[in-house]
C-alpha cells in the first residue's frame, strides 16, 4: 500500500487516507452525526495526546457513542497510522461515526451502532507562513454561532455551516477569518480555532459557546507560567474591537497573532508583544519535549490488522 | 453489478449503492459542507421532481456551489439509477458535496470544488404502519433549534445535531417524534419533518425556521383545493399543546398524524379527522398522477457511463 500522502483506519482495517472513504448512507455523513478530534504531531512528537484521546471520549459519551475500541486502543491505532506514514509532522484526526440502525430496528440513532475512522496527513496549518508573519486579518461576522442550547460546542462536532458562512464572509471582505457572536452579543469562536484578547498586559478569552481548544489551555499555562494575568469570561465585540492584541489558538497552527480587526488596524498592523512571546514560548517548549509523546514507529513493522 | 439494494451516481459514475462511499477528507463530511434533497418515487412515479431538482439547485447556489452536472444532468441521473434500481417505491437522494482545495490554494470553501452524488434505495417511511393507524407520540424538545441566523434552515442541510438530541429527548420520554422550539418559544421543525396545527377547523403551519417542504406545499395546495382554511403563522408552544390535531409532513412518509403531544392524548387518541381527510386526499391523488412523472425505466439499458 501507498502510505505516501498518510495511512488511516476505519472500523478495524488499516488503508492509505486515499482509500478511507465513508458509506454516504452513513448517519455520521448525512446528519453529522459524529464527533471527533484532532492531535498534532510535530518532529515526531504527540502533543497532549492523552488529553485529546480523553477529550475524544467525553464527545462520544455525550452523544452516546459506544464504539468498539477503548482509548487504549484508540491510542495504539494513532501511533500506528502516524507509523505507517512514516510522517514526523502530522495531522492526525479522529471520528466516531454512526452508521445506520439495522434493517427492522426503528430509525433512530439509539439503534445504530457507531465505528472509529482515523487518518494521519501532513501537517496541516490553517496560517500560511505570510499569514504568521503579518497577522492575521480578521473580521466579527455577522452570522451567528449555533447556539450551545441547539448543539453543544465542548462536544467537537462538524457542525461548520455558521463557521463556513462567516469564512466567506471574510473572504468577501478581502480578510482572512471570521469570528462569531452568540445570540447574545458575545465573542465565540471562528472557524477552527479559539480566540484570545490582550488588553493592558491581561488576557481574556471567551467563557462560554466555544470548544475548550486543548491549545487553548495550553495557552492559558503558558500565562501562567509567565505570570501574565490570563482569564476566561464573557467578552463583547466592544472588547474585541478595542483590542490591544488578538490572538487565536489551534492545533493545526499553535497560536496565530491577529493583526487587524474589522477595519481597525492592531498596534504596527503585525504581532503584538505578547501574542509574539507566547507563540515564541509555546513552541520552545514543544521543542523541548513539553507534553510530548513519542510517536512509537516500531509500529510499522508490524503485520496483521492490530 | 448489484443492484439489488440501490444504486448510486457519484461524480460521472454510476455504482451500487454499497459502493457509493466519500472520502472521509472531504469537507462535505468534515464541515457538514454540503447540501441536498429526496425525492420520493411511488408506483414508479417521481413526485414533484422538478420542483425538487429546483429546490436542490437554489440550495447549491445559496452556499456558492457550481458542480459540473446541470439540472437536466441531475433529472437524468435520477431517473437513470431509479432505473437501474429496478425500484418501484424509492427513496432518492441527491447530494452536492465541497471536495478540498487544491494543494497550495488558500485553505477555504471558496476554493474547494463540488461534485454530486445520489442514490436510490428501498422506499424508507419514518413512520412505521403502526405509527401511521394510531398516530405519532410527540413530544415538545429541550433543546432549540438551530437558529437561521446560524444556518438557513431553507438550505436543506444535515446540521441534525439540534434534531438528533431532540429525538434521543423522545426516546428518553417513551414517544416516537420530537418538534423543536426557536429561540422566540416558536414551533419549528422536527426530524426530517415540517408540522401543522390544526385548531376550530382551522390548518396553520409555521411560517419561519423551517425547511419550506415540497410535501408541507402540498398540504397547503391540498387545503386550498378542499376549502380548509391554511395559513403560514408563528405557532406556540402553548398553542401547540391546545391543538385540536396535529400532523407533520415529509417525503419519507408523506403526511403523517400525531396522537398525543407531551402527556397530552389529542381527540381519541388516534389520528384526527381532518388528518385523516388530508392523508386519504394525498395518497388518492398520488394513486392518480398528481405531480407525477413517470420513471424512465429504459434508462437502465443505456450503455456507459451517460
Amino acid at each position: 500500500m501507498d502510505f505516501s500522502n498518510g495511512a488511516a483506519y476505519i472500523d478495524g482495517k488499516f488503508m492509505s487516507v486515499g482509500e478511507a472513504r465513508i458509506p454516504m448512507t452513513h448517519l455520521g455523513y448525512r446528519r453529522s452525526d459524529a464527533t471527533y478530534d484532532v492531535v498534532g504531531v510535530r518532529d515526531g512528537n504527540f502533543f497532549r495526546l492523552d488529553e485529546h484521546i480523553s477529550r475524544f471520549r467525553a464527545s462520544m459519551n455525550a452523544l452516546r457513542m459506544s464504539p468498539t475500541e477503548s482509548d487504549e486502543d484508540i491510542c495504539r491505532i494513532l501511533h500506528r497510522i502516524v507509523a505507517l506514514s512514516g510522517l514526523h509532522d502530522a495531522y492526525v484526526a479522529m471520528d466516531c461515526i454512526r452508521a445506520l440502525p439495522p434493517i427492522g430496528a426503528p430509525r433512530h440513532s439509539a439503534f445504530a451502532p457507531c465505528y472509529i475512522a482515523c487518518y494521519a496527513v501532513p501537517w496541516i496549518s490553517i496560517a500560511s507562513p505570510e499569514q504568521l508573519e503579518r497577522g492575521f486579518h480578521m473580521i466579527i461576522a455577522e452570522t451567528l454561532r449555533i447556539s450551545r442550547r441547539s448543539v453543544d460546542p465542548k462536544v467537537k462536532n462538524f457542525h461548520w455551516g455558521d463557521l463556513t458562512r462567516g469564512h466567506f464572509e471574510a473572504y468577501d471582505r478581502g480578510s482572512d477569518i471570521a469570528v462569531l457572536l452568540d445570540e447574545d452579543g458575545f465573542v465565540t469562536e471562528g472557524p477552527g480555532f479559539n480566540v484570545f484578547v490582550v488588553r493592558d498586559g491581561k488576557v481574556i478569552t471567551p467563557r462560554n459557546g466555544v470548544l475548550h481548544g486543548i491549545t487553548r489551555r495550553s495557552v492559558i499555562e503558558l500565562c501562567d507560567d509567565l505570570k501574565i494575568p490570563v482569564s476566561e469570561t464573557d467578552i463583547t465585540a466592544q472588547q474585541l474591537l478595542e483590542a490591544d492584541e488578538i490572538f487565536t489558538s489551534t492545533t493545526a497552527g499553535g497560536i496565530m497573532p491577529v493583526s487587524r480587526i474589522n477595519d481597525r488596524i492592531l498596534g504596527n498592523d503585525r504581532p503584538g508583544p505578547i501574542s509574539q512571546k507566547l507563540f515564541g514560548q509555546f513552541w520552545e517548549r514543544r521543542a523541548q519535549g513539553w507534553h510530548a509523546t513519542p510517536v512509537h514507529y516500531e509500529l510499522e513493522r508490524e503485520d496483521g490488522q492490530s
